[in-house]
């Protein structure tokens, strides 16, 4: 029987008998399969696999855990389902996530959407507490993006551009096993760096730039994720000032976590240490973001959060000033929450010159 | 005045007098942007651009087409469009696509879910049909992706792992200025080849596999898709076989493109024609889709299709034979359709062995 699926019969919610996995990430998350259309799982912990016709036949080499069933071209999912499946105000179908045109669709087929619950919730709690082998593949994928920044911080250099480092570090983790990378590698220099999402364009790095690197790998669909801030060239007091700060509010937040404590607190510590340094304005994000099968996933470190951090949590900590017109530097590291504490698992040096 | 949102104007459905776009790439296609929240689209052809604190300052530098609005932290978008936007049953808010929650909270917040419409299509159809400079950039993608084609051919041989083949060739489309990489590469050897989606392992190719390689380039947002199948190593005449039977599918449903033409019998063309050589089953996809922002976006090109080409769409066409156990064959270029016809825009040679 497949763990996770018994792991999330027992969530149910009330009255829930039948639960619809929709999101393509959750049902890789239940059965390690990449392209199917759905997964329903009864409340006898059974799980079905719906796989279209192009699919069909590697799902039914690969998967094991639970029955795969095939989408003959025409056939309609939720016809399919309602077929199969009895739903009844005490007979919940539960779903995880769902478009308002398949969730009409769906209720004309089960007769009304009193029979329906829409319960993305169970699966993301589910999600967000990592399991050692989960572990495992994280670390693997830190360890091949600590790879790219360290290929990064050799690559960088006055007159080289911000798309020549993204191909060199992209080259080294992919040789480095990553079956892609987490997320679109950043590379943002000078006044770019500023923006915390500066795509990587054509511009060549300066003498002096703030270059923002924020890259990650992916082990067999787990991801990682690490920014580091570097100095192509001399170093300005102003650099090295909001370095400082950023550095020290990420060491601030890092050793804030700890399982029980709340994630809103977490990123308080960081906001507030930067606040206090004049640069409150300058911090435009959260202090942090679950990684995992997603880049972002739960839980969420940041003012509006109201997760509490568990035992098993795999988050970012990635404070980070931006001044307009002048550059940015943000600090992350991927750590997992443990009872007492924390454990980094992306391990790079912390640079800013001389590189 | 942003051109396409006058184009979307003028398509409001019936009684609409705004339209809230949420889709990412669709706000991407109407100001170039990503990284927004939300777009709105008033009946005037005004625009507004939500975007949140963290991508604000990069959004007031790139966008000028239209208005940017800051979301502050713990501000929510449905009610902050609410404030600014007059919803009735005759001055209806059309939306993109919208989750059940989203919806329900929107329709909460104007007052009435009859004020509200979802429109997808109007966006889809506009998106399908390619501008001039759209597909000079998807010309470029593709460009970049025939170099993927050939370093592939060049690196392909018994002995190399399906992941160093991977390696090299998203290194070269990088170093052509790829952005990126279209979806996941797909280099799939021997048995694992006659798994269309089939993705790219350790495995390590052996003498005599037949290995389909399936890849593409970004160029300012806008994708290529591309593949080739060869034979490393030997070929047998099963091989030949199969590949012939594809090749001459693929020809076909290309001569067959032309706009007014219906998609359904674009597809029907070379499922006929594998269908009478013996390998009907084998043919588990359709024959093609739309390329451009999104790599799978409008016309389909399968059987059920209600899609008529248009001059300016730009699409796939892409038949195969997958026989499980023995391996799959695929041929995909990306087409222009033009008045009188097809202009192919990937122009990698066609090549089965001697590699």
């Amino acid at each position: 029987m497949n763990r996770r699926i018994v792991e999330l019969k027992n969530r149910f919610p009330q009255g829930t008998t039948n639960f619809l996995i929709l999101n393509n990430t959750n049902i890789v998350y239940f059965t390690g399969f990449n392209g199917a259309t759905a997964l329903i799982v009864s409340q006898d912990g059974e799980g079905v696999l719906y796989v279209s016709e192009t699919n069909f036949e590697q799902a039914k080499h690969e998967v094991k855990s639970v029955r795969v069933e095939k989408l003959v071209r025409g056939e309609n999912l939720f016809q399919k389902i309602c077929q199969t499946v009895k739903v009844s105000v005490n007979n919940k179908l539960s779903v995880d996530s769902i478009s308002v045109e398949s969730w009409r669709f769906l209720a004309k087929n089960v007769g009304s959407e009193d029979f329906l619950t829409v319960s993305g919730d169970v699966v993301r709690d589910l999600r967000a507490v990592k399991s050692f082998d989960e572990v495992e593949l994280i670390r693997k994928a830190c360890r091949i993006a600590d790879v790219g920044i360290s290929v990064a911080c050799e690559v960088i250099e006055p007159g080289v551009s911000e798309q020549e480092v993204v191909t060199e570090v992209e080259y080294a983790m992919r040789k480095q096993g990553s079956n892609g990378v987490a997320f679109d590698t950043i590379v943002s220099s000078g006044v770019n760096s500023a923006f915390p999402h500066g795509s990587c364009r054509d511009r060549i790095i300066m003498d002096g730039d703030l270059v923002v690197v924020d890259l990650g790998a992916i082990v067999e669909c787990y991801r990682s994720d690490i920014s580091r801030t570097v100095v192509a060239g001399k170093i300005s007091s102003k650099q090295r000032e909001i370095y400082g700060i950023v550095k020290a509010a990420h060491e601030l937040a890092v050793n804030a976590i700890c399982a029980g404590v709340t994630a809103v607190g977490v990123d308080a510590v960081a906001r507030a240490f930067i606040g206090r340094a004049g640069f409150g304005d300058c911090f435009v994000h959260n202090v942090g973001h679950g990684v995992g099968l997603d880049v972002h996933e739960a839980p969420v470190l940041g003012p509006c959060s109201k997760d509490v951090l568990k035992e098993g949590n795999v988050a970012t900590v990635e404070p980070g000033i931006y001044v307009v017109g002048f550059g940015g530097v943000r600090i992350e590291d991927t750590v997992r929450v443990t009872r007492d504490g924390v454990e980094k698992i992306t391990n790079s040096v912390y640079v800013l010159g001389e590189i």
